[in-house]
């Protein structure tokens, strides 16, 4: 039996998976975390499939990536003896213009990627990081590159563009559109369990700390709401989402304010945390109760609507709402007041099925279908691995 | 006979308009424009209500807004014999969040405007300068101040704010809207002429150079596609509209654009110009034909329908939709484009109808009504001159 790794490498921490490949789909074997890269108190966490601790160890001294990818291969080892990783699958945010599926990673395909770092300084250099470090441990293994904004690649025109002059087309400022693993992991979930929905036009909420929606039509995205960066579209946990570009004017004109500045106020001071002054955890909001509290919630549902009336408009109607991610999957709140907002529509919300988290949460009778499916992105990547280690 | 004149100012341009009070609306006499302020090759013209030409000098030097307005008082003067002015109404793009009605001017309402102008840059002062010099020219008239924003001053907090970080919220970042002049005139026409349609949800597009749309809900404004500036929404002749606030930091960070480039940019090399290359102007573009042309047109339908959809999902579904503004009242093409995407939401559109440019230009049957009505923003200003020179 062989194995494939999946590493999702942020800027201090890295996210990894062990599948084991069958001949239908690839079975987690162990998930784990290694946090707080470049300190001297980094720590290392694997658990089995059902959750339960394998192996923990820190805090400690982890320099960098590769020392976070040497020390999650140094416990998969110990913990899982005889592994036998063939092929490691990266998640990498941004895969431009040309990418619109995994890519098997090469020094050509690398420099490319690296090429796109100023459309993702936040990420970009992170993942590319995870994958050099990769390369290094793993020298035999197939690396493939899964991308955030390849699902999304096929988007008409009119909604790939910005009213901008075309030279900042052709140099790459378009709208990208992101989570895409977990929209294709939908998308084909939904040939599978609602073939007719599929065939049909069906908005995406991935609603998680980062957040977006994304329209399809026959399992393929048309538009999102997330554009050239993350920081478009929906508030998240601590982005603002969609923002008048003339507050940003306003910001450097009149508050003197740097472009690290505006950076950090956008991804990391603003959205539920910014709105509530409490929290960035929609959980934690909800406990609240207060008038702060309840004006990040109000405002986080209000902007879910106002888009996905926008994406009805452009899929020409709407037969399926679908809710995802950690607020998507566990907020009944959440999903209330957004399908409460679309009986005019023929949403028929379902009271009873959202209390028991059902995956239909909409009446029988209702035109338009609300349903809940836990996304899992990690899926996409190890599938895209072993494919691209049977090749 | 009394009369009142409307006065609009901008950076180097003076409309104005000369109207007679009368026991109904006030009857536009003549109106005129100042050009190229601030130049030695002014010019003034001024035209009957027909559209007639009565005179016009220049070019000469015209120095600053008080010249302006002496310029235009005199040709008033020799045209109009015995015109007796008892009100100025001024358009002024910024009432901040106090202002939710026009208001006549004191010192400490000026004083109020000043400070408006961080929020405003571009408009904004040359509003307030044309007020100082009509109070000048006019030292018994009262001078009355007529606010793009007012319209749009009672918006639910959801449609007022960003997702920041509260304190913006209290020092003014807010959602405003604008062209709150032309959506206060349609919203009179409709209840005079569409007494039921405007007891409902209503999307009023204001097309024109600039553009923007606002959802009414029984004549009162719920929200709008322009937020905290006149960039925010809908593309335009010259600027953006809605942008990817990431795009922004990129263009900081990595073109190291300063804030006056990136104005200069986004509010006069963007929108249909910037995509098409060719043309600000619709009616350009229209006869163009080029794919150039073609890309810039359905940009602009396109982010109509999308921001259609938004404000319906915002207002609970759609009764009717009204095109006004030099392009709602005039492109036959755009209101199709526009049109033709909404079957789905129930409107029937007339082809014949648009084709005649009728009022109604949705089937009889249609569930969605969908209207043309001409916007007149200088009989709102007129009319609050009026009532105020009556008070």
């Amino acid at each position: 039996m062989s194995h494939v790794l999946t590493l999702n490498a942020g800027s201090s921490s890295l996210k990894f998976g062990l599948f084991a490949t069958t001949e239908t789909d690839p079975n987690e074997m162990c998930a784990g975390l290694v946090d707080r890269i470049g300190s001297d108190d980094g720590t290392i966490k694997l658990k089995d499939a059902e959750g339960a601790v394998l192996a923990q160890t820190g805090p400690q001294p982890i320099a960098n990536h590769a020392e976070a990818v040497q020390s999650a291969l140094t416990m998969i080892e110990a913990s899982v003896p005889g592994a036998k990783v063939t092929a490691v699958g990266h998640r990498v945010v941004h895969g431009g213009v040309d990418f619109d599926a995994p890519m098997v990673v090469d020094d050509a395909v690398l420099a490319k990627l690296d090429r796109l770092s100023p459309f993702a300084p936040l990420h970009q250099p992170h993942n590319l990081a995870g994958i050099r470090a990769a390369q290094a441990a793993f020298v035999d293994a197939v690396q493939i590159a899964c991308f955030d904004t390849a699902f999304h690649r096929n988007h008409p025109f009119v909604n790939d563009t910005f009213a901008l002059p075309m030279r900042y087309y052709e140099k790459g400022v378009r709208r990208y559109g992101f989570h895409g693993l977990s929209y294709d992991y939908i998308a084909g979930h939904m040939a599978d369990a609602f073939p007719d929905l599929h065939d049909g036009r069906v908005v995406v909420a991935h609603l998680g700390n980062g957040a977006s929606m994304c329209g399809m039509r026959a399992g393929q995205s048309v538009c999102s709401t997330m554009g050239f960066s993350a920081l478009d579209g929906l508030p998240m946990g601590t982005r603002s989402g969609q923002l008048d570009p003339g507050v940003l004017l306003y910001l450097m004109e009149q508050e003197q304010m740097s472009a690290s500045e505006i950076s950090d106020l956008l991804y990391k001071q603003s959205g539920l945390l910014g709105l509530s002054g409490l929290s960035n955890d929609m959980r934690r909001l909800e406990a609240s109760g207060t008038d702060a509290a309840e004006r990040a919630i109000a405002y986080f549902t209000f902007r879910i609507r106002h888009e996905l009336g926008a994406l009805a408009a452009v899929l020409g109607g709407l037969d399926a709402v679908v809710f995802t991610g950690g607020i998507g999957e566990n907020s009944r709140r959440v999903r209330a007041e957004v399908c409460n907002g679309f009986g005019w529509m023929g949403l028929t919300f379902d009271d009873a099925a959202n209390a028991e988290d059902a995956t239909e949460i909409s009446t029988a009778g209702s035109v338009v279908k609300a349903l809940v499916i836990p996304t899992n992105e990690e899926l996409v990547i190890a599938r895209a691995a072993a494919a691209a280690a049977a090749a």
